[in-house]
């Protein structure tokens, strides 16, 4: 019996250090979390959320385009982004447009060169709990990033707590 | 006789000299030319052919979409474009985004600001034939531009010439 009432205290003890050592939500570590390995398909024909353009070493291009329940969502202006929502983001290098320019006259007109990578965020608030409901994917050539390189994903965009985790805007 | 002989040759004379006077095309004057004075449908809604980013003084950010039919010519690659092409060309200022800029540790981030225009040309190859059979348009608030302020569209297109006077490529 005292061998039974120990074991009980050390299942409880580590049960209770396991919830412990995990987020107040009880989400699952982060750093084992799954990622979107898989690209939507039809991505290239959504509708356009918004366009962006990163300067620096990144030098990026791109847009942002959103299946139609994430649009629905930005429409509304709605948080959190229902179970569906999937918001890709495709980024190409910036480069100058030769053509524009010389109509123009001078350097001003820089257009998505090629392209670098493809990213994505899929919402489902169960399969991808442990960060935030969202899955993050990363594309290269049609190649999904490893998990190690996704793992700065969702840390980061936890920065972006108050649009649930969504850093781009709706352009009106 | 004599004299309904002359008034022959005379419309005659007059027929071929208005004949003369028009572009090979047999288009009309294109400083008369009707443009694009109300805005397309559901535009917001098209998909995304690609972004552009205007440096210098236009300082601009944005992102041309395009309606079915147009989408359709631009993946297959076809010039010129068919009647019923829209392309529409949504224009806002180039702004850093103090928001991503605080999480990537620097200015890096430019988003779309203040909406600034919205462009279109519509391809209608008998309403616009004056203007290589694409009517343009420019609004501001939601309000067309002058006839003054479209005439220098066509010209400046026209050097798009080997593209059917469309600047814009289709980002893959």
């Amino acid at each position: 019996m005292k061998e039974f009432t120990f074991f009980v205290v050390v299942v409880a003890a580590i049960v209770s250090l396991v919830a412990l050592s995990l987020p107040a939500s009880g989400r699952a570590d982060a750093a084992s979390a799954p990622y979107v390995t898989e690209m939507p398909n039809g991505f290239r024909d959504w509708q356009w959320v918004s366009s962006a353009h990163e300067a620096g070493t990144l030098n990026s291009l791109g847009a942002v385009l959103g299946n139609d329940i994430a649009m629905k969502a930005y429409r509304e202006g709605k948080w959190p982004f229902p179970d569906g929502s999937i918001i890709a983001a495709l980024h190409y290098k910036n480069v100058p447009s030769d053509e524009n320019n010389k109509v123009f006259g001078k350097v001003q007109s820089f257009v998505p060169g090629a392209p670098t990578n493809i990213q994505f965020m899929v919402k489902d608030s169960v399969k991808y709990a442990a960060t935030g409901g969202w899955g993050f994917g990363h594309f290269q050539d049609g190649k999904a990033a490893t998990a190690d390189f996704m793992k700065p994903c969702f840390p980061c965009h936890e920065k972006a707590k108050a649009t649930d985790l969504v850093f781009t805007r709706y352009a009106p």
